[in-house]
């Protein structure tokens, strides 16, 4: 139905609860080739934090090829700079944007 | 704009309130002919349930052409089966890639 | 990756309180033309009233190119018309109808 043969999903993550295992069931059930971004911000911005309780969980999602990125309205709002996150996350300048964006480009969008 | 001639939704049940009224009016307002997929998860679950409250409304709306899916990570996670689900209710491996999917085949996509 | 100019976004308002900044954000963060249709629907309607709190943000937003809806089963439901929204708001039969049409066209979606 569809020339493009990698599904690229972008992930709102506004809040950790659902996040981690909404993620891991998305890769579970891919049953074709998945490129995931996951964008926190708001309370989800707890999730990538480099002192929070969820590294493990986060290096275990990079592991498996999820990239974490952070919003930098969120960060500066909370007095936060990209030093205070996990190893390997990124920044945007705005979820909001990278949403609208990566939609644009043809990623689908699940917001949890 | 599109030669895509029949507009496709994928709508996502997190929740049973405002679904079935939300639903409804989607296919009320369609000026185009559309296709509807109403994936039911977490305690969405409830609206699909063979001995649940929804059972007449399910199936008006299935007579009205909506098809509805189970999550089947929320089946096992609740201790259910697709035995527990009313007449003609599918099922989905995860909610999540379903939504992901379907979007990635060109439908549009709407959380409830 | 795409040849489509013009980033096209149309933006689900269904409460008030996180709406102005997103849509501000959204706006300043874009680094390509970018166009902004607000669905407010629900308790979102409160963001578009002529009587409301937020006439001014919306006058605001409204030179800044976003274009504003209301939902007119919303409306309805309430006991409006749009005799009570605010000057240049538009209305739509339905905000879950408009929000998966102008995705079926090509539209980025992001819920508030």
């Amino acid at each position: 139905m569809t020339a493009q043969q990698v599904v690229r999903a972008v992930v709102a993550v506004p809040a950790v609860d659902r996040a981690p295992r909404a993620i891991g069931n998305l890769l579970r059930a891919a049953d074709l080739p998945l490129e995931v971004e996951a964008v926190c911000s708001g309370d989800g911005i707890g999730l990538v934090l480099a002192d929070g309780p969820h590294a493990g969980t986060v290096a275990t999602l990079r592991e498996a090829g999820v990239r974490f990125l952070a919003c930098a309205n969120t960060l500066s709002g909370r007095g936060l700079t990209a030093d205070d996150l996990a190893e390997g996350v990124g920044v945007v300048p705005a979820a909001v944007w990278h949403l609208v964006r990566r939609q644009h480009e043809g990623w689908s969008f699940l917001p949890l």
